[in-house]
């Protein structure tokens, strides 16, 4: 009977667990449909907190104002970036490695947010980078056929060329064409290294999943060893790594700093975002199943009007009267976040939130002014995809040396 | 208590299962230590038994004398091998798929068996070969480095091209050489049909085992596929399959035949041998860690008579006064049974089979036979692998089309 008792609580334990946010590459929600807690996953993610003092450095190494995306705080967590900038001062090289898995024909504002921040890393340390496609996760996951999962592979390509990624330095590539030889020889160099119970208790796999689920993380970890691109790195084995992404990709990189040393490599940096929230409120991420729930690049200035207007979550109050009285709410406000993550002036950007905040300027202005920036953003991203040819897709994709890598 | 009851049974029932007699790739081993049950093996895998209808077949179709192996029930067991038959009646192509994990650099005569096999349906069918040496697996189940493994498999290349296979209709590859592009994309869409549970009941997997294991069904699987082969069948994604192997490779390609339809590929058909017996008695495979249990390739001809004269198991009796009376129990001596393998002439063997069964023959007369037909054998083949240069190794593993693919 005392086993009955344990169970019982076994059970309430993973009820409370259960209560809890939900963070990985695969779901991300929050507890009791609130916000996420970011400190609270920077503690349990044994990650750390990115301080002013590391931006402040960035700003003095690079020589350039830090992107809007590090100074206010979007890249908020890190793993060994300190190291990457000690090097870095030291003169050492580093190169950068992103990635996308492509399951949907247009991206939101929310997918461009890392390839943005990339650009500004390479711009800023002019470093190369590699840009992984996992046109085979999506595949497996969304239950996309082989052809369709490269097919969006390639459209996205296009998406991330017009972020404008300097082709001397950067290298893309899908999964399903270039996993193999000294990329496939490094998977299975982590594969030996990793446990069914461990991808179990990183990933939360079942027995039901299939096999190819269980299969990938080491196709996702090994971006991380410059060894897996001998055409750019040969014999740079120590080359460190840093690998900007959303704090949901952190379990794939903590398997990987943690099979790292045990086969002879350095653990990859990372510097990691929070989530971009959905026009309905900052509880998550965005649904892909629900079009209104974000902004597309593909989306007209008539619609990005009337998602602001009618989905944008207000901070404002109900009344004018109220407002005039109350002021907005800040903390909940969608229109000002994403002025947050869109609006360069700083300057405007504290006008804005300081009027707003204190009910002199109402949720229309707000909203007009979010307008005008979304607008102007997805415009100029909509000229620049329509520049990208297949010619130049192939040209980035091209296994290569690159002929500008450092500095 | 009902449960308790059932739980008790299962665990006899599990219990009765673990007497029984092991086979698969990894572990090949009889019922208390007897000989390996080859009928019953057939009833539980679910393959069907070569009878001599199809041996007359064979003989009708290719105009020539079927192999040793063939005749004389070395391959015992196939799946579908009567559907190839009939489609290469019908004017119709297939090819064949084999392979070796490289896991030690002498071969031993077990080793040669599919080969020698496989060389003698190439010759007979005029139909091309693609051969996989998988050296990943065996860097992940003998924890060899990636750099061993790699030299094992090119090093076992050179004993198999040994074997005389055709170069105009022969592709030898490596997985961490060729894995990527449409073999990967196979991988994965075989990968996305079976699941953890799956793996778990074909090939006995547990928890604790790593990913590499549980992901590598797959690589063994998709050479099945003539598009994993772009290069050798390009636009013939209907082509027959014949795999020529042991039976403790039924695991995969039962797994392969069972994913095949659900993606849109035809099953591989099989022709499957019993294992070549160790000197010491016929009770599973040989051990790679006994250098007496086997005779191999690099052995000389003073090792193999040492061998022979010391090591193999004898059928005969324990005084000529006994043996002359009784005369030799065939059925477990082991020189009458690796001559069944290697001794051509039927007519001398059914002479020695009938005089030393009588007992008029002597042991040390037949193993005199057996080590001139070894010694012979391995002389042979080592004058042969001595003339594959490196440039043949590479011809052999060049990824080219085939000049002179069919009939």
């Amino acid at each position: 009977m005392g086993n009955e008792k344990e169970e019982v609580k076994e059970e309430q334990k993973r009820e409370d667990e259960e209560d809890e946010q939900v963070v990985n590459p695969w779901e991300v929600s929050a507890k009791d449909g609130g916000k996420i807690d970011y400190d609270k996953l920077i503690d349990k993610f044994g990650c750390q907190r990115l301080d002013s003092s590391l931006v402040d450095r960035v700003q003095r190494l690079t020589g350039r104002r830090p992107h809007v995306f590090l100074r206010r705080g979007v890249f908020f967590a890190h793993r060994d970036f300190n190291e990457i900038l000690d090097a870095y001062e030291r003169g050492d090289k580093f190169y950068l490695y992103t990635g996308r898995g492509p399951s949907s024909e247009a991206l939101h504002l929310g997918h461009l947010v890392p390839f943005m921040f990339t650009k500004y890393l390479q711009d800023a340390f002019k470093v190369p980078l590699v840009i992984q496609l996992t046109d085979d996760e999506k595949c497996m996951w969304k239950n996309l056929s082989v052809e369709e999962s490269m097919r969006l592979a390639r459209e996205n390509a296009k998406d991330i060329i017009a972020c404008g990624f300097d082709i001397s330095r950067t290298f893309i590539f899908s999964d399903f064409n270039y996993v193999g030889g000294a990329f496939y020889r490094n998977m299975v160099k982590v594969a030996k290294c990793v446990t069914y119970n461990k991808v179990v208790g990183i990933f939360g796999f079942t027995n039901e999943d299939h096999i190819g689920k269980i299969s990938f993380p080491p196709v996702q970890a090994v971006p991380s060893f410059p060894s897996s691109f001998p055409h750019l790195f040969p014999g740079q084995d120590n080359l460190r790594c840093l690998i900007p992404c959303a704090i949901d990709q952190d379990p794939y990189f903590r398997m990987t700093r943690d099979v790292a040393p045990r086969i002879g490599y350095e653990k990859p940096a990372l510097i990691e975002s929070s989530f971009f929230p959905a026009l309905q409120g900052e509880t998550g991420k965005m649904s892909a199943s629900d079009p209104n729930s974000a902004i597309y690049v593909t989306d007209s200035a008539k619609d990005i009007k009337n998602k602001v207007n009618r989905y944008a979550f207000s901070g404002g109050q109900d009344s004018i009267e109220n407002h005039r009285k109350y002021g907005a709410n800040l903390e909940v406000d969608i229109p000002v976040k994403y002025l947050g993550f869109f609006l360069e002036d700083d300057a405007e950007l504290e006008h804005i939130r300081t009027e707003y905040g204190a009910g002199r300027m109402l949720t229309g202005e707000v909203k007009k002014r979010l307008t005008e920036v979304l607008t102007e953003l997805v415009e100029r991203h909509r000229r620049a995809r329509a520049a990208v040819t297949d010619e130049m897709v192939d040209a980035f994709m091209a296994v290569r040396p690159l002929p500008n890598m450092f500095y």
